[in-house]
């Protein structure tokens, strides 16, 4: 194999395989939402299920029959809230009460900031941030059971 | 047949006859951005679709990879303005003009409300306004061929 | 070469091809910025330069001393929408104004989209838009001026 | 020497003197944020830093590769409320926790008051506060101890 043989094997190789994982796809996002709503549906729980890409942006939102209206906004921002902090909104919840290190984090970004469960940022398979889960319609303990349960398959590749 | 069975009967039949078509359903909503991202396809338009229910809140917004990062909001308030004004935005465009009748509507619902083509209001089949359609990614003409289309395959139930 | 050492090596010549190109870095930026406000210098604008990745967020935004108050949010927000329409500020100027397919699209994403030149996508050596470069400060001229001068040596990596 | 001609010097004088500390300019605000990201960096933090002058307006924000998204309204934020309260928002955490005397302070300002640490207000020789400081990206412990190693080496004039 010579030099350039070589970089074009790799070059195609790697359009497969960067490419996907290097940041949030509609199809990707379709699977894990269908996924998150099943398992919702089975809970009694009509979700609004929101995934962004890396760059915060949303991917899809999809409102399942008869959700909550203010889920919308909420789906979203918990989405945009794990990417754009690198952490579950469950984490930022502990951080944000009062008396905690980051109070007052839920006013500085345009109201986007949520401190409660269910938003999870998501992984591709190098450990990267390369999205945002977030799911608005049950308890906050359903919800966050749902956006956990979302990572989780997304990450093992099982959407 | 006794009184109560009639109006037992008639609200079985009713209930399955009327709820499809009462209000977008996110399954509803699913069909129709396919079918509209499929034809967006075919046009190399990298289109985002967002749909909106009877109350002009959104069920569903999809954003095609590649697509605008700005189209997310557009499509979005193409969904909501159809809704909410009963009309077109390729009609609303003509309304808005500088000297148009309208003119200045664009400022007055907290820049919801667009004012060019792309954006549909969505029958249901006794012909009432059940939600809307926005579609945003390629020239305004090509969103507003897409949008056309998608309220046409929608009305005639072939989505 | 086994396989282990054609990937490693092929790690490690990605490393540095994909990353330094794959989205706007900080450093890229301070050099883009200086190069761009010493032009502005000479042509006595007192410029804010605003930089933003290729999911639309900021990286760098720099005013000069005695600029414009309000140049921030325009510089920042020609960034921004350079990326988030995939144009010029100064293409979308032409579609925004009455009349044009775009009209009214100043109102629909929060007041973020600038109709006016002085916005510039960035690409990298692939042809990607990687970055958006916001110029504000002088004449509408001025800014675009500045603002593609920006674009073509950062196009030609001469920062 | 008459009159005309004391003034004249006089004049010449205080304007070499007095500009550089009169408010904060773009040379001072890269200096200072360079310093502060260099010690961020020692300390593993991916740092936002922002710098506002005396009208609590921008003149720089850099944003270092990897930091948060959200960090970059934090750290604006951070600066804009050290100046518009003159005093750390260190010490506004204390007055607006709930039962403090300044509770619901963060609501008051559309959103741009920040209650957590990594602000700080900037002075001049005289003692005047002529910009702010605000850092954003690691724990609100490291924010506050880097933006207090930005307000003293900027007092001392070691930036």
């Amino acid at each position: 194999m010579n030099e350039q043989l070589i970089k074009k094997t790799v070059e195609n190789v790697l359009r497969e395989y960067l490419r996907p994982s290097d940041d949030m796809t509609l199809a990707a996002a379709q699977a894990l939402s269908r996924k998150v709503r099943e398992r919702a549906k089975e809970l009694g729980v009509n979700a609004v299920v929101a995934i962004a890409n890396k760059g915060g942006n949303p991917v899809l939102v999809e409102c399942s029959d008869n959700s909550f209206i203010a889920s919308y906004d909420i789906a979203l921002n918990k989405a945009y809230t794990s990417v754009a902090l690198k952490m579950t909104t469950k984490e930022l919840s502990q951080l944000a009460k009062p008396g905690g290190s980051l109070y007052g984090i839920q006013f500085t970004n345009d109201g986007k900031i949520v401190i409660f469960g269910g938003g999870e940022p998501l992984k591709n398979s190098k450990g990267e941030i390369i999205g945002g889960l977030g799911v608005s319609g049950g308890t906050e303990v359903q919800d966050t059971g749902l956006a956990e349960y979302g990572r989780e398959i997304f990450e093992k590749g099982s959407t």
